[in-house]
């Protein structure tokens, strides 16, 4: 059984296609689902239909062995047609509200926000979290210029009354941080997917984050 | 009320964000639209969902106000989200029977076909029409080298009891060699999107296609 989703999203995982140290993107998720990880989100932007469903179809099963949550980043299509949890909503996606008359009121949805007014229409659009994005500077994602640091993540926290997570830049060291800013959880890419060891990181990661 | 779908399928309009003479995607479908097009399909290969999302608003609701067939390419979420009349699919797209489970039986289907075997599994998978794919060369669809010439078209015409459009490299001069090959209509990107006039280009189309 899956578990509770606010304590799913202590550590939430999104994959890279390019990021896993060789190892494949699938190899990599089960890594980071052995050592704990339960919820994982499907990213990337420049994949055919096709592969994308593919690769998610692979990770959705490999999702229900681990009693993971999964979601798709953007694509609601490919959600659906893999059966799916939810989506990842970023702010150049389809609208929340778009998303949940397509995909029903049992559909996970989560939004990206970088500011107090788009963390309130997410909730208005029948968002279940919100990602304060980005947090830290990254390489992995490199369309967006400038990092919120610590004081706008508190603030977006304090105003919104869904969970919230972190994503951009986190690693061991600074989850405390980004989880005293008011945050239920932190999202990693780099510091998991591309790691030597993808379970001793979640190992790391979870330690801080008392799981 | 919309036309019988094969006889809408005759003229066939495939939109392209660059080729418009700079008038614009809708403006340049409403010309079109106006002079007789009764089946348009939204193509955008680069577009991030929420644009394509705007684009596919405005084109369904002027394609309501001809009476036109709207399909949107690849993308089942954005149909879906703006209540478009189906897809059309690619190989490297979603396969069709997904499609057809997602979006139920009454959305039509488009799959675009190279070979016999391609044509025989999109009327497996449920499709309502093919699309031989591409004719002539063409500067449109750089991804595909290889144009199919007359005699394929007509093979796959032969092999597949479902109306079949030629798309890739279409004219008003070469349009009744493709009909005479057995196709029911043609697809059209550049000669329509990006002439001096869409209504002459599409009224030139229909004369050779007694429509």
């Amino acid at each position: 059984m899956k578990p509770d989703l606010r304590k799913a999203l202590k550590l939430y995982l999104v994959t890279d296609p390019v990021l896993h140290r060789g190892r494949g993107v699938e190899a990599t998720c089960e890594e980071a689902l052995k050592a704990g990880v339960r919820f994982v989100q499907l990213r990337d932007k420049n994949a055919s239909t096709r592969s994308l469903y593919d690769s998610a179809l692979a990770l959705r099963n490999l999702c229900n062995k681990y009693s993971s949550y999964f979601v798709v980043n953007d694509r609601i299509d490919i959600a659906m047609a893999v059966k799916a949890d939810g989506v990842h909503l970023g702010q150049s996606d389809m609208p929340a509200d778009v998303a949940r008359a397509i995909m029903g009121s049992e559909a996970i949805i989560g939004v990206s926000v970088r500011t107090v007014d788009e963390a309130e229409k997410a909730k208005a659009d029948g968002a279940d979290y919100i990602a304060a994005n980005l947090v830290f500077s990254t390489e992995t994602k490199k369309d967006i210029k400038e990092p919120l640091g610590l004081e706008m993540v508190s603030t977006l926290s304090r105003a919104s009354s869904l969970p919230m997570i972190a994503i951009g830049g986190i690693n061991p060291e600074n989850t405390a941080l980004v989880i005293n800013a008011g945050c239920a959880g932190v999202a990693v890419v780099t510091a998991v997917m591309n790691s030597d060891s993808p379970a001793l990181q979640v190992e790391r990661f979870l330690r801080v984050l008392n799981c």
